[in-house]
């Protein structure tokens, strides 16, 4: 059966019935969604798109992997803020012959990352188009002067990652050789955002990224944002098994946590790779190796 | 200059510079944004898409009319719960070799919106993409409990539209034919929601929707929400100069309000084209033309 079957209002009813949430005041199926947000919270507010044949290949990437990773990716932007995901929408465009196999594939994606991240589906819009394009923006809440910025980060930090880099894009070239099982693959199609981790430690961190873009990159974003530099460590940034050099430094779509904070910040998840330094005009990542040290030009994921 | 030669670091710059929004806590530039809700309002949550040869041709549709209706259609949802429209995100995926012409075009057009509908971006994403897809995600406020739903309308309620209708499905008949000026493409490239009549009569009605699909359909959403059936009276439609039967009683992208409400209701901006009647087992729409009742069949826009 293909999309054009179904149509537009069978679509919503399908999605309607399969997504409910008792703690929403409004779901599904009017204008718009209407949420409660407790007093003393701020409202978190971020989009993520995913574009067919830019982020994901339809006959290499199961299709629940796009519906959970579109979820992920804004539960990860909402836990690097110290907040906790609630409610998303989701807008779907796909082409009209599209097989329905894809569209149940995707919402059964959604679904699980519903129920892994305790976050709900609330509404969205649908239209064709030629290939297929997702969008979920989602809205959290977060004590109100409570969130963690990029923009933190003091001379004397330390510099905290969660997890291990580099499986990701791994995963990536293992799934480009046919490879569908593997820890790294898996990783690459269904990550697991740190959200939970972020908010139990967000009050004792200064700046907190997560790694979307690539170490390089997000660690960048932190130094501009903070007008500060970072001296890190190679033989310090815990490196998935088989990664290489590019992917540990530079691969994206990691979802761990990038984090500066006093160096009194200790927990099992985390290692610190480095520290911020002051800035001397430019905000620079200084790579120790061995005993020599240079300069880590950015080289993660840009688009255009 | 394309697309390519700005990269998206310097895209996100060049939007962050433009948008600056006072009243928002945290706009564009970290992992997410921060709003603020104040205290007895809930949070309204939507999101539109528009797709590149679905919603607009690009050589046909202004880029700056593209911006300006993806934000002017979330507004005009807010609008219709009676809520009052606040911040958006957008997510744009663009081809790589797009001309900076059409970008600019684009965000000119959205910050007309935010001029005229007193929203503000503070976020968003972007990607490269085979052809052009942009979404916006609104959220708005409305007072708790006190949003105006679809399924509100009872029996003996008043049926009322703002406006005349037909004039965006003329326009978009009329620009498709070479004019560029007249009032009714104006009317198709930039939508005029109706959000601050819609909050000021909210708490004297009982359902309301915006006309985005087309009088039959979205009277036929009231219609399946509230359980009812509808008579309304063809002679009593306000229609638009020129606009023919079709565009009338179903063109979309008219953002007008649909509204069913007590006789009580009455305003120089609304015209009473009906009433509500009991439903017989279906929630039909009865169409009255001179002496003689059929049903209509609802006949709007529908992707897929």
């Amino acid at each position: 059966m293909l999309l054009r079957d179904l149509g537009e209002a069978g679509l919503i009813q399908r999605i309607r019935q399969q997504f409910r949430d008792a703690n929403v005041t409004l779901g599904i199926g009017d204008d718009t969604a209407i949420l409660e947000i407790p007093p003393g919270f701020s409202v978190l507010f971020c989009s993520d798109l995913v574009a067919e044949n830019t982020h994901f290949i339809r006959g290499m990437h199961p299709a629940d992997s796009v519906g959970y990773k579109a979820v992920a990716v804004n539960v990860s932007d909402v836990g690097a803020m110290g907040g906790i995901p609630m409610h998303f929408v989701i807008s779907l465009a796909a082409p009209q012959d599209l097989n329905l196999d894809w569209i149940d594939g995707f919402y059964r994606g959604v679904a699980r990352a519903c129920r892994e991240f305790q976050v709900s589906l609330v509404g969205g819009d649908s239209s064709s188009a030629a290939s297929i394009f997702v969008d979920v923006a989602m809205v959290g809440r977060v004590k109100t002067g409570r969130a963690v910025l990029r923009s933190g980060a003091i001379p004397g930090d330390g510099i905290f990652v969660t997890g291990a880099l580099g499986n990701s894009m791994r995963g990536l070239r293992l799934l480009q050789s046919g490879d569908q099982e593997s820890a790294a693959v898996l990783r690459h199609l269904y990550p697991q955002p740190r959200h939970e981790f972020a908010a139990a430690i967000a009050e004792k961190v200064h700046a907190m990224i997560d790694i979307s873009d690539g170490l390089s990159t997000d660690l960048a974003h932190i130094l501009e944002e903070s007008g500060v530099s970072a001296r890190i460590y190679r033989d310090r940034i815990p490196a998935a098994d088989g990664a290489n050099e590019d992917e540990v430094l530079h691969g994206g779509e990691e979802y761990e946590l990038l984090i500066a904070a006093p160096d009194s910040l200790s927990d099992p998840m985390l290692t610190r790779i480095g520290e911020i330094i002051p800035s001397q005009g430019k905000n620079e990542i200084r790579l120790v190796t061995g005993s020599s040290e240079s300069i880590l030009t950015p080289k993660g994921w840009q688009h255009f």
